[in-house]
């Protein structure tokens, strides 16, 4: 007899990113309460559900949604104002004099639109720092995409507090504001070893055990960090974090370029997950991530656009490119970092990363996050390979529809829950605001 | 008194390539004859020209049409097929297995799917080099996009010639058949110094010389060729074919990745321009093309995405993209590769090395070759410099409107002259032919 379901989803082609890899011509997804209940040929599925509705994508290839493993999505407000810079100048006369006058209005805004903008190209799960990250939690909650959110903490004041105790009773609010909340999760997020302190950094791990989240924190981004953080500690940063307790399975680095092989291993024989940024890391001239070495060596890896201005996009479709591409000419070897590797990375890997072990895949029981990609698109012609199309083919404006807990967020051009044209007048007169700032 | 013209194209924002850069607000264009005859502000044009027609697109960028300075469009009927190979696994055990039982039909339908795929992501213009290439030009026509082609000419027997004679012969053809068309120009294409010999390419150039046409050939693409160069001619690339007199602005070179600083200086000083094709030389782990240094020697520069095997999409905005990202991070240093930069060889470098100086930027009396993108997409708010955008910021899924000498071939998901449903169609059916040859 048939078993009822919410939604019956058929598609051309399935990318399950199972145990098995598993895709499927002629697909179908069954979706109870934003829950995946079954997987599997249509015709089989067709014949075993009664869908209270029928979503039917044809020619499309259906995948799970991306999860951005690192960004500070706000700050698509300031993308584009400068480019091109060394770092010092880059921050300290364009990025910081903004960022210090930005009200949580604007952080909102900004995340407003960087969230939307994930939405339209797949991604459907980002780990996200910044400034009066409240106002960022409000824009995901809004835009109904999933996110683990985190306030950034420094050893000096910002203006969400004004000190090391108000950080933390800041991190701790945010938790206790969406510990119920099934789209949005939290994490206690130090700076990095540079702009703070080893009490900081202690009692940052303590609330993030205490309030069993995990730690996010840029490591080893440039050979800049590395050299402060030996002037300042006598510790390169990985042996510095290590002695004061830091590394482990709780905490989610991102960057991790200047790195050794003794590094590498310290972080994988920890357990510490690793947020990829290669974009980044490209755009800021900060070096090459090591990214299969450290796979090589069992770490957990995500992969993640950073800001939008040191990218300049949230694209993870470009981002997952970049990083196979990027990693084949630094080794001077095709092979390393192949298509499915990186797949893996930005879906399976993202979710264990964000600790949300629940995405990252569609089989029955997971979370029905998921895109679908247009095949008709002539780049995505012909297809002998959908992991190797979804990694170097794509640039993200295939996407056709992004769902999210079951639930269709963006489809063909429009946002269920956004009012999209509302929001880029609002964003219009924010870039205003900002151009008067510099 | 009020002059007619064709079309008045109004836009938000254009930039048009001009000396000084220029950016407009509110511009207008008019253009009769495929060739543009005025630029300016919206309210200065709508009063000084009568068109037969008024294209208004509203919130767009318009901008010159990119120019893919290198590729082998054909090869996308062989996209994704394999990847992640060493270099001679992939080409001998899946390329050229298929390419050997290719038809003229399977060369032209490849030529139509890169064609449709260029025109949705903003490319006017192409320089392609491979087998059949007559059949290629066919699609090229029926498109409506503007090319330089050239059939590949090897030492060794081609499914379109049996000798170099006959190879020759073939280039001499092209170029009649086409020879008063507008939108197609030819060249010829010796493959590269290690598939080629001496009297092969002086030939080649001689012919080049009597046709008045470019030569366009790889040239110092990895390190492997420079080895086999040596053992085979006891000279680098470079300095063979300097010796040949083969290097001078006739001379397009794509790849460019071994040089030392002297054989930078040899292309520069010589005036051969360059084909930079960054994707491709970090898919395969060619290496790092030198291009800042070569712009820094006075050498003109395009950019290319090289065949859809080893990229694998025909993108130039993504290329442009990774073009700077990638110079940045082998550099060390953020500043190399500005946007401007890379957005000036997308454009007018191009257009310089494929020795078509009509095109490249919007200015009266150049060629109407140009797009238009989507500002109100996400990623392309807020914008506070056009270059920065078109460079970090897009995918090419912007692109809304792209047109050719005056000529729209795309607008908003649907081609003018391509019945693209049926090519699909046939796409497909060549992709289970290609799966059968394997």
């Amino acid at each position: 007899m048939p078993t009822p379901c919410d939604t019956l989803l058929t598609c051309d082609v399935l990318m399950t990113q199972d145990m098995a890899r598993t895709t499927i011509n002629d697909a179908a997804i069954a979706i109870t309460n934003g829950t995946i209940t079954a997987v599997g040929p249509k015709t089989e599925l067709q014949g075993s559900f009664t869908p209270a509705s029928h979503l039917d994508l044809g020619p499309s290839l259906v995948m799970p949604g991306l999860i951005n493993a690192h960004t500070h999505v706000s700050m698509t407000l300031l993308r584009g104002l400068a480019d091109d810079l060394p770092l010092m100048d880059w921050l300290t006369k364009h990025i910081f004099p903004v960022e210090q006058k930005l009200t949580p209005e604007l952080v909102r805004l900004g995340a407003l639109l960087g969230c939307a903008e994930m939405l339209r190209t797949g991604t459907t799960c980002f780990c996200d720092m910044y400034l009066m990250e409240a106002a960022v939690a409000e824009a995901v909650h809004q835009s109904g995409i999933r996110a683990r959110v985190g306030e950034v903490i420094f050893a000096f004041p910002s203006p969400a507090y004004p000190d090391l105790d108000g950080a933390l009773d800041v991190a701790r609010g945010l938790e206790e504001r969406w510990e119920s909340d099934t789209r949005i999760r939290t994490a206690v997020m130090p700076h990095a070893v540079y702009t703070t302190n080893p009490d900081l950094l202690q009692r940052s791990y303590a609330l993030a055990e205490e309030l069993d989240v995990p730690l996010h924190i840029h490591l080893a981004e440039s050979t800049t960090e590395t050299a402060q953080c030996l002037e300042q500690t006598g510790q390169r940063p990985v042996a510095y974090l290590q002695d004061l307790g830091l590394l482990g399975p709780r905490t989610l680095a991102a960057h991790c370029v200047d790195l050794t092989d003794d590094e590498i291993s310290i972080l994988a024989d920890s357990g510490t997950c690793v947020s990829h940024c290669p974009e980044s890391n490209m755009k800021l001239a900060s070096g090459f991530c090591p990214a299969q070495k450290l796979l090589d060596a069992g770490a957990m890896m995500g992969i993640g656009t950073d800001g939008a201005c040191s990218n300049n996009n949230l694209n993870m479709f470009t981002e997952m490119g970049t990083a196979a591409l990027v990693q084949k000419v630094h080794r001077m070897d095709p092979t390393v970092l192949r298509a499915q590797t990186v797949l893996d990375m930005a879906t399976l890997g993202g979710a264990a990363s964000l600790h949300w072990p629940e995405l990252g895949s569609i089989e029955a029981g997971k979370a029905a996050d998921l895109i679908a990609l247009d095949l008709t698109r002539p780049n995505m012609q012909p297809m002998y390979n959908p992991a190797s199309h979804a990694v170097y083919a794509t640039n993200g404006g295939e996407v056709r529809l992004t769902m999210v807990e079951g639930e269709v967020l963006y489809q063909d051009g429009s946002y269920t829950r956004l009012d999209y044209p509302a929001l880029l007048n609002e964003i219009r007169e924010a870039a205003h605001w900002v151009q008067k700032q510099l």
